[in-house]
């Protein structure tokens, strides 16, 4: 299993290079990512190439049995290129154009950053592609992330209005679907159509839809241009990843994916400015989606935090216990090799305060002896963790498009994608049942639940998906929203919930919008919820049953007494609708119950206790993870006896674990 | 009477027209608005006109006996036009051009702009200017809506120094009344002047208003170009017309109605983002506008909500009754046409959201069913309830001028011209004291009250009319911040409030203006405010009385015990000055003692019930109006027995009104 | 001494300027600041000049005997040559030029604009230099103020590079120090640096605070081009000053102090906007600073407020009292000479509510007698309050620098740089320690006490002084955050706090940077703070002693018990470490302990009431300021007796100061 780090030997003078490799490997470093911001010493002026720099870190690595992962240093075009060729920078919706001066500094629409890009990779390739001790490439760094992912510049400009000529063919096609009849935006010359730059009211939905696609297609292009550009000097052992994040950009890491080996995640549980951690569930989320963003592929953990993080300003500083334990999180949901970012924090540049395993004074400190620590404990599963089976029940979906739809038409204030996703994710992440989270792309066949948050842009293929699955037999979770437009943001002409509306067995007739400060009350009235009250926020869909049961009722306004949660038998299967956004404290019951009866394991934790399995049933590894900074918590380990392998001892029943803790046991046989 | 939609035929296919039409009649609808973005259906390409499909559209309405007004199309330049001619496109404060994409693209000081909008509407006036299907026109749509009021751009300059020309003949002129030599601005080209872009402070007040002024003049020379265009060949019979918003923006309603048949208004209570509807207070204060705009005339309104409304956020679902309730509401203050924005909520496009009669669906459901009956309700009264007399005894002052100064110079971070003009406007409407809003050009004579709210920019002619009306025997409320400026907006250098002290009875030799959080206390001294107290904010005239009496003082800072609310004799009449923003508890008993006073009628009803009145008296009709979505109220009638002309019901004494409920009674004879 | 207003006589009909220099007569006024906005009134059109206006002004002071300041009127270009000129407009961040419209409308980096400023400059000095009544001259206004600092054109960029040439010599050089290697930043050519324009992330920490520097010097080197222009021309009786705020702007006013004779100061304890003044404290922090930036040379206020202040937001007004204290505080600190803004409130322009002593109508009133007051009070001092020493026996570090790089890298949003210096300047202050402001070029020996606060841009000179000065015997007090970068924003290698670890005892192995919202809690564990409980905010040091002793432990989270607050002996001296943002609950008794330790004088005072003394011991005077607005207040005079040489009473033992009261006592021999 490969546990490195991201290095930066430019950053540092030669004369400590040997002194880092030497704790590197008192680590148990056997992997470093190096040289992705390094174009302007690889490159120094146009056409002139040295790698005199990398040719010698890259040497001393090998040197020590420490593979090495390439960036492809484009995500920061040098000052020469600025200067000579300025229209590869990036324009905002103002129309202003981003300096040089930070980092992401291009449009990917740009011919001549293309040709670029192209050279420069070539170059590298050309270089190391057949290096023993390069195991694999990085393309570029984090596409699209801090705004870079749109650019509203006139190349752009050409370049959406060629890519619309692709999509729709003809200007009336284009017309028609996106009905610019409204406020006489009828297009008559493929020319006439704009990026969506600042106006006075909004865009069309449907050009901003496309528009986004287009931003994430563009980013696709550009980096299958890197892709071919590096097969064709590498040799076929060196993969290709790239490092995403996975925040609401205009970018389909799925589609990209398709020209990646493997997937890469860049994971930062807090960030600057922030004052805790993100919730265990959501990073549990980014795992899941990293796993689902290859089919189930492992991952890399490309840069896996390992300090306090910030540009200007710092966030929260991890805890004692937080670097095994989301090192454990990430390795338990699907990620096969670790790359702590940084090695060390560096004393100059926008990044200074991105503190690393070593702080600016190079000495191992706290940091540096719990990485060594992580590292031996692991040392124990070898491969066998990392290979281990993981099998879902339960399959949660997630789409990008929806998320920039929504972006696009958030309807209340209160609305944002991930918290909503979030909300009907986290109830099966608190019972620990083991989730995957799918597209519109995955058979469903092979899961007892499946959860459809917000499923407001919809797929064709996807909704016959799930009423093929749900007749089937399945058990699916609608919610709120469902069902209200098709591909192209244009709404249904049915009554809601759409398609969706025979297999829930409901007619949404009327909806209201919740504001800040706006909430109705939620009452169930059945089965596992009977008696609970739960505020409703966001929006409430005023659920008319046609053969559903109802489950919940709205218990305010005028529409009091009205149907807020239906369940709906259908062929086989069963289908429910959450129609407003309830609190943990209903769905949490609602999903035990309907996991329960859709046969899904589950396993009962204290709050901010994760349990995860991988592995065949009876030899499994079981990763126990307490979130919780301040406490220990106990819970009844499921039946059998579990051993750590790292210390030999061997649990059952009520298990013990502390605050921040984490650990893998191992089923007896 | 007509009561009509906002139709889009364009928007929807020829084969459902009809079924659109059979449920409109159904409804009792007997107008249609139409057309007013349907610029690129009728100009496909420059200067080739096609109305082909607005033909069909009002054959179809005249062969159904649905009368029709139509809209020019002006408010959405096509595609085609921007593209060839992007001088139309207006810049904002900051230099940066608006984009095409949205609506309100243009600026009304483009002559390519204008010379467009006379070819279109010189080609529908002469297609439908004689069509007996079509009753009116309205032009354009919301002019100034949406920040679309002011334009920075360098023709927009140009007309700007052109207009100052006519305003002030002479550089020196101008430099003297601005003030110039302040900040060392002295203009001596006219090419100096600037547009008020950005700065790093403020720039010169009395430009700004001057640039305010330019900006609504501009609005309505363009307006008068359409309406001239019209008139070249519609039918007399044909009234003109234009659908305002009043939101403070650069724009000088009552100075375009002039060139206009009867103004028309966009009544949305609620809208998207808002979690619930303005005060009904505010909603009487717009319908009170809108008949002041054109001095007392009838209106319509032209774009009355019938659903959840929003572009990207919905707001507020308007309830059960609301539909009735503020449609009564709209007619008791003078509407004589009501329009339901919309027909049917649109599948594409920036207004998706906006809800109509119906939903996405097209079925007929709630919101149907409550205009049906509203329709069938309001057919008892014909044209009696609309053509009945209004006749109002208390005015109160409004003025954009005065609106576009204090946007200038809020001085205090909590001033905000709406809310300070309902501060003094409520507590007429608190006891259903039947009011008029002014401007300068009003007669005063008639009226038995008179109140000027924060008249900080003085008119002449005005500040005369309402001395010449106090001292003849009237009653005038004056509030804080009276008698500041002139009409340039240039600070008096008398003693406050300026030319009004000698009325007033009182000196202000000091003021303070307050912040957020920071308040005084008043407590009343005399009459029916003995004796209550009320927080102070905004702003504390100290006031020092010279023949005034002093009603109420200050509790607080080393200005206790100075006057704030004082009352002075002069000549016949008597003026009242509010020195601060006090509370509705204690204005209220402070304006029923007034209105007593000075023979005001007025009714007692609890809070959220309204009560207006119209017609002759012994006949007249008395709406009743609860706002309150959450309980019934009684109170007691005026005299006599009320008839419910729809049921036949008659009342005397205590009536309740229902939660949203509406009724028009007639007086017994 | 000097007692004076800022009179605007272009703003006045002739025929008021008599009435308004027999008032100022009445007043005791005797001194005028005259011209700094007249630009377009001396040089109506280019190359024409025309004096006449001032002429006749200076002539009507000379004979009634009031003294004349000439303000250079750069600080607003004309009209003319903005239109003929615009290149000299300033630049935005975003790349949007500032409009001609207010005032600090060029780039000082403008070669066009220096131009027309010597030519300006030399007229108004060959003019008015050798006049008598002419005392001496004000370059400019407010420099920087208002976001004018900072300028990022094209011209700006180029003399950006000229300076980095001046600074760096090579480009190798630049390189190495800003760390360009990070993101591939390296320049190749020095028309490659960019301005700090917008970028999507953050530029590089070592660019934006050379960037500062430049904007800094920019600034410099245009005064000294005034300097220069002025003193060509000058008589050597008149001095030459400017008028700076002290607001965080990239300006460094103690190097522009080299070029004056002394510095003014413009004094708003409270502006447009505000609900309340700023803190005791922090006035008198500003008066230090003042002090100091001519290393303990007298100033001018030559902006004394005298009434309610503010653009388009007028701010609280001042209570009776305020002038007199203000003044009195300023005139204890060092102020020489005072001169209210402004005479009287103008009628037109963007200062419209900027209010006087007298107010829009031109009468006495209250302010106009407070005045009076004052000029009479202060008379009986003669020139001897003024002249009097001022010795402080506790000196506080400041650095416009480390302003810059706080404000470049905050690193928690709660830091701000005026704040966590007032929390380290403040306990000295409250205890009446009198107290220099310092930067890193005064020697220390005289001090007893040195304060350091937020030390995070070290000067190598400073550092070494300050070791030494410990060492020799010295009292120090460090901060968290100190000793962390170079001066060239480079963070240093070694362990914090870097140089000053060894005087200091300590280690600083981690740190926590805290949000709102998070605190920690700090007890003190020895001395005076022993069992006093804090709250920590902004920041955590954890702290790890070496030689230091512990006076206070964290008492939450993971570093529980960790020391935050430690002694150091070393050498002779002393050094404290405050390793949080602790409160003034245990900062003050912390400062009294250490500044009794040092033998540093206080006085015991109520909170609020101020005590000030200078003059040789045992003739001393003694001001006694009591800010509160709402409470007399008493303390314990010094030994000995005290003489209000106002009215001649002599006071011993408690006396009492009234609300807003402000007294000057003489100690009696």
């Amino acid at each position: 299993m490969y546990i490195g780090v991201d290095y930066y030997p430019e950053q540092w003078p030669k004369t400590r290079w040997s002194e880092d490799v030497r704790m590197m490997k008192e680590l148990g470093i056997n992997v470093v990512r190096i040289a992705e911001f390094g174009w302007s010493l690889m490159e120094p002026e146009e056409g002139t190439y040295d790698f005199s720099l990398y040719d010698e870190a890259i040497e001393l690595f090998a040197k020590n049995g420490i593979d090495v992962v390439l960036g492809t240093p484009t995500a920061t075009p040098p000052a020469w290129m600025v200067r000579r060729y300025p229209d590869i920078l990036p324009v905002d919706e103002n129309g202003i154009t981003i300096s040089f001066g930070a980092r992401r500094h291009y449009t990917v629409n740009s011919t001549t950053y293309q040709e670029f890009s192209k050279k420069i990779v070539n170059e590298m390739a050309k270089r190391y592609g057949q290096h023993p001790a390069v195991i694999g490439w990085q393309t570029d760094n984090e596409y699209g992330h801090e705004k870079s992912d749109r650019s509203y510049g006139d190349e752009d400009r050409a370049r959406f209005q060629d890519w619309l000529k692709e999509q729709y063919g003809t200007l009336e096609k284009l017309n028609e679907t996106w009905g610019t009849v409204f406020w006489s935006q009828t297009y008559t010359e493929w020319e006439q159509i704009p990026v969506p730059r600042k106006v006075y009211q909004e865009h069309n939905p449907s050009l901003l839809l496309d528009f986004d696609r287009f931003c994430a297609e563009a980013y696709n292009r550009y980096n299958r241009l890197q892709v071919d550009e590096l097969k064709k000097h590498i040799d076929e052992r060196q993969f290709i990843t790239h490092n995403f994040v996975y925040t609401g950009l205009a970018l389909n890491q799925k589609e990209m994916a398709k020209d990646l080996d493997f997937i890469s995640f860049d994971n930062y549980p807090v960030w600057g400015g922030l004052p805790e951690p993100i919730t265990p569930g959501n990073i549990a989320r980014q795992h899941d989606l990293c796993r689902g963003t290859k089919s189930g592929k492992g991952y890399w953990v490309m840069e896996e935090l390992s300090g306090a993080q910030g540009w200007s300003r710092i966030g929260y500083l991890p805890r004692p216990g937080h670097l095994q334990l989301w090192t454990y999180q990430a390795i338990s949901r699907g990620a096969e090799a670790i790359v702590y970012f940084r090695w060390r924090a560096a004393r100059f540049g926008t990044e200074e305060f991105c503190h690393g395993i070593l702080d600016h004074d190079g000495k191992p400190k706290r940091k540096f002896d719990e990485v060594k620590k992580v590292i031996e404990n692991m040392k124990v599963f070898g491969d066998d963790w990392i290979a281990a089976d993981y099998k879902a029940d339960v399959a949660v979906y997630h789409d990008p498009e929806n998320d920039w739809a929504w972006q696009i038409q958030p309807q209340s204030e209160m609305f944002n994608y991930v918290n909503e996703f979030l909300r009907f994710y986290e109830p099966a992440y608190a019972v620990n049942a083991i989730t995957d989270i799918i597209s519109e792309v995955e058979e469903l066949n092979s899961y007892k639940v499946v959860v459809v948050p917000v499923y407001f842009l919809t797929k064709p293929g996807f909704t016959d998906k799930l009423k093929a699955y749900a007749n089937a037999g399945g058990t699916v979770i609608l919610t709120y929203r469902s069902g209200v437009k098709d591909e192209h943001n244009v709404v249904t002409d049915q009554t809601l919930p759409g398609d969706l509306a025979e297999i829930a067995g409901i007619e949404v007739n009327e909806y209201e919008s919740l504001q800040s400060g706006q909430v109705n009350q939620v009452e169930g009235v059945q089965g596992a919820i009977e008696g609970i009250m739960s505020d409703a926020t966001v929006w409430c869909d005023l659920v008319d049953p046609v053969t559903a049961e109802v489950l919940a009722e709205y218990r305010n306004t005028f529409y009091s007494g009205q149907a807020a949660i239906t369940r709906n038998r259908t062929g086989k299967g069963t289908v429910y609708y959450v129609g407003s956004a309830v609190e943990p404290a209903m769905l949490r019951p609602l999903y035990k119950e309907v996991l329960a009866d859709a046969g899904v394991a589950t396993v009962e934790t204290p709050e901010n206790v994760e349990v995860l399995f991988r592995g065949e049933s009876g030899s499994e590894f079981m990763s126990v993870l307490n979130h919780d900074t301040d406490a220990a918590h106990s819970f009844e380990l499921p039946e059998g006896k579990w051993q750590d392998p790292v210390t030999g001892e061997v649990y059952e029943g009520t298990f013990e674990i502390g605050s921040l803790g984490s650990i893998v046991l191992k089923k007896q046989q």
